[in-house]
């Protein structure tokens, strides 16, 4: 009968072969040499396998230790290695357009009712808009938390309550060596990427902003690419397609005194071949004067304007190269502007082909970080909601209707913008506007405009009638055809105070913006995923900008709740609005 | 000089004593016995040493390779011990009615930004709610989703669009041995709580829908607590109280062939003790002829009607009571039903009460689950946003403000409901109505209705008179004056199609629904979770229900998109929006 293992026994002990014990036997008789050779070399083997064992075994626990503790950090640490950083802002764009455009492409494609959009699948939480001043944020208090990290009031441009600069992640990360980009389809000099380069008290500054963006700033040249619209604010008064105040001629100063390369066209665009030749930096490509026409109405003018998602294909392409033999990587803010102004003009039928477009330039960035050797993050997320999109209308008095009509917004081939843009072209081009007949203005704006642009041909009397009593407000009105036939309802002509959702590719530290947060948390997720000191940014930008007064002395609105009328993005609006009833 | 290592040598031999030259050598020339007792004595330490490291390496591994595989598990794996589930449902809450909540409670608590509601901390997702009959759902198509975890069309209740039977996670809950409850403040025969518990083919049939949810059913009986409203439905035709059609006593027989324990009051609530004592079971609360009164009102009636809390934490108590000796938990469905309501009347101070009501449902729901000894999961969602509610409003032509006001909705002490309701058992109470003059009857909106309980003093003249010239509008028109002072807009007094919020205590499993996901995919989580048969149900109700040709002969709209006009929550409110004007 075997013997009983007891405590001390190892429980591997063999007991034929019991080694204690036969070794002590060896020791009281003395054992012959070869009979030791021969246990010595049974010895000798076992401890090698034990010690084989061991070193295994011992190599498996630190191999799993590095990997459980890689992939438990609930807690971000600091990065180490290179690593590309995107941020898309989808302007305006509220948790209603992603069911209004889903279902929408669903309809046109017919798609069934799981296929969602790129976005749908990199849900990732939701985001609290407020300002420092208002339960109602604008976009320049909304790009301030991102670019800052930190509330500010409701027109502020990287500027804090105190009216003190605040760094910005842009350019933290141009300091620590990284390669910066910004690409809108609005203005450059707009609120959203404004706040990545520039600091002024008040958005409407932006003809100093486009002096800051080129290297004018405190702090010098910050960005290595953009791709935008607004031209006008970088041409001198006095000459074509300028809205500047004075006569600087800032594409001038950008390519003399800072080094810029610069197009103005879709050749200019095209001879980059969407990165795939290298791109000289710094480059700046200004394509439209102002806005970019809408997605919708861009279609029809690809020979003259970009789409964002090739914008967005090619600074992500020309930013990888140039930092390709570089141990940090790239910081690029890509906007889907435009969609925050169909929510301005109430246009559903512009707004859904803004979100598949900007969709489109999201899927790209998603397939990059995919295929990418350097580890990268995209986090995207919008500054606010707009127009206080509502997928239902009550058009009836009765019981409301539970169903919208996607195909109402797929017979818009125009947008309701352009169509008015249209209609005060024909009227300006004619010799005596007042002899235009009511019948004739009539006949125009059915046959020319809402038959052919809106898909409508059962417009009633009275919505025509409407249109030519206030040609002014043609857009709101054209755009209110569309949504009262789709069942689409708006509450406002401007900003509302509805969370707004938040997608990422995941990856190292997402999961601190896991959840429902405030928008300067997603702004501090920036800068500590590519650990860069925006403090001292701060600190330099406060010392540098108390020497320049000027700054200070623009006379900004009293931060106070409820005081603060934010300025208009599109200040053509504000005549086309003015006559917009109360609901 | 060492002789340097080749592969052959063990990685930690010691060129000062090699054992195996050693061994040799001893062979060769023959050692002394008291030498060859210390080497072996050396050596036998040494390959204990080695043993032991070895062994503890490996345990190392294993207890690293356990705690790796229990953290790591993405895909979800079948449950094995006992466990709770409670189910949340915040009908008709969209996201808006977070932000709108969340600064309601800051403004009145005088909190700061960052402080969020409970739901807030458990932001988990987003679903998408359209129903297989149409882009906007109702709740019944809601609740189907739910309970089977099947899209299905508007009015069914745990009907499919084949028209036959499908199992509820209830059911198969209460088959599997878990013990089961609804609680809600609306009629507990409304489609939330009929999905779970019943199977008819459209909404409106609530005394069909009491019978089976009393255990007269194909399943016979399968909920063991039932708390809400909707007594009416339970009570013999001709009997005060009562809205049966036919004169069958349903709660004699709840009481006499399914064994109910029957309360319905206050008192009978309040000798439960919140569950402190032991609560019988099956047990019926029915507390209301119909819905509750909103939150904001019932805080004066609380002698009458519990709060959605209270139920929520007695019936979570009992039914932790009831299982404490059991292998199984309990399946608990809770539902905030009149914030949905509020939605269809336009109602933000009541709105905000009813959420902030189902907040603390939640909270305790969290509470309970983090000191259970029990292993329990939360999920909280909505079925469809209701009334297209935008924290935003454009009342005047020119360019929107950029804020809201929660005070406005502080002031209101009673919502629009019930002042309406005022109003009428006014005029209803007077001898001879016609004689009612217009000024009386404006004194009387103002002074009784308006000031003291909208907390309005600055009523105009044209908001006094349209309420005046027809009465039967009194709720919405009240509504009106509140949300347009707060700047509150609406676009519908029915449903709307934007995604809804995903809340959840986390927990095995609820990985799978994060992100964006169908109300169906919520669902079927569910059944996942408790790890119960549904699909064994459904095969045992279509066979069941088959024999019951009465359930096959109700006619039912055609499940076609664009042709289902959906019933009304609310009856009355058919009749309340009868003149709200389009907008």
């Amino acid at each position: 009968m075997p013997r009983r293992a007891s405590a001390t026994t190892p429980l591997l002990a063999d007991d034929r072969h019991d080694s204690a014990s036969e070794s002590e036997d060896d020791a009281l008789r003395g054992s012959s040499a070869s009979a030791h050779t021969g246990r010595s070399l049974y010895m000798r083997l076992r401890e090698v396998f034990l010690f084989g064992w061991a070193l295994l075994a011992t190599a498996g626990i630190l191999i799993m230790a590095v990997w459980v503790s890689h992939n438990s950090q609930t807690h971000f640490s600091k990065p180490a290695g290179k690593r590309n950083l995107i941020f898309m802002v989808s302007d305006g764009m509220g948790p209603a357009s992603l069911s209004l455009t889903r279902s929408f492409r669903q309809y046109t494609e017919g798609l069934e009712y799981g296929d969602t959009l790129t976005l749908d699948k990199h849900f990732w939480g939701s985001s609290r808009t407020r300002s420092s001043s208002s339960l109602v944020t604008d976009s320049a208090a909304g790009a301030t938390a991102f670019s800052c990290g930190k509330k500010s009031y409701n027109g502020a441009i990287s500027i804090l309550p105190d009216k003190t600069p605040c760094g910005t992640v842009l350019e933290a990360a141009k300091r620590a060596g990284f390669v910066t980009g910004l690409v809108v389809t609005t203005d450059i000099t707009d609120a959203t990427p404004a706040c990545f380069a520039s600091h002024v008290d008040l958005r409407e500054q932006e003809d100093e902003i486009a002096m800051q963006e080129v290297g004018e700033g405190p702090l010098g040249r910050v960005v290595d690419l953009m791709f935008g619209g607004g031209r006008c604010h970088f041409l001198p008064n006095g000459t074509e397609g300028s809205c500047r105040a004075d006569d600087v001629d800032v594409v001038d100063i950008a390519k003399s005194q800072h080094g810029w390369n610069y197009i103005d066209s879709r050749a200019g665009f095209d001879a980059l071949w969407e990165g795939k030749v290298d791109i000289p930096l710094p480059m700046l490509g200004l394509f439209a004067d102002t806005d970019f026409p809408f997605e919708l109405d861009r279609r029809n003018m690809n020979e003259v304007y970009p789409s964002l998602s090739e914008m967005a294909k090619t600074a992500i392409r020309a930013l990888e190269k140039a930092t390709v033999n570089s141990d940090k990587g790239f910081f690029l803010m890509i906007e889907g502007s435009r969609i925050d102004h169909a929510g301005h003009g109430n246009d559903p039928a512009a707004q859904v082909r803004e979100v598949l477009e900007y969709d489109k330039a999201f899927k790209f960035v998603i397939d990059f970080l995919k295929e990418s050797k350097t580890e990268g993050v995209l986090v995207a997320t919008s500054d606010h909601e707009t127009g206080g999109l509502s997928i239902a209308r009550q058009n009836t008095p009765g019981y409301p209707e539970y169903l919208w009509y996607p195909a109402v917004l797929a017979n818009a081939s125009s947008s309701s913008e352009y169509l008015a843009k249209k209609l005060h072209r024909h009227i300006a081009s004619l010799e005596d506007p007042s002899m235009l007949s009511v019948e004739e203005l009539t006949t125009y704006i059915n046959d020319e405009l809402v038959v052919p642009g809106l898909g409508i041909s059962d417009a009633s009397d009275s919505e025509l009638a409407e249109i030519v009593k206030s040609t002014e407000s043609a857009q709101p009105l054209l755009a209110k055809m569309v949504s009262v036939r789709a069942q689409i309802g708006w509450s406002t002509h401007g900003h509302s105070a509805v969370d707004v959702n938040v997608y990422s590719s995941g990856g190292p530290g997402t999961e601190e913006i896991r959840g429902n947060r405030e928008n300067s948390e997603i702004g501090q997720f920036l800068r500590n995923y590519i650990d860069v000191d925006v403090e001292a940014i701060t600190k330099e930008l406060v010392e540098k900008m108390d020497r320049k007064p000027s700054f200070q002395s623009v006379e900004a609105t009293t931060a106070k709740e409820g005081d603060h009328w934010a300025a208009h993005e599109d200040f053509e609006m504000r005549r086309l609005t003015n006559d917009i009833e109360s609901s």
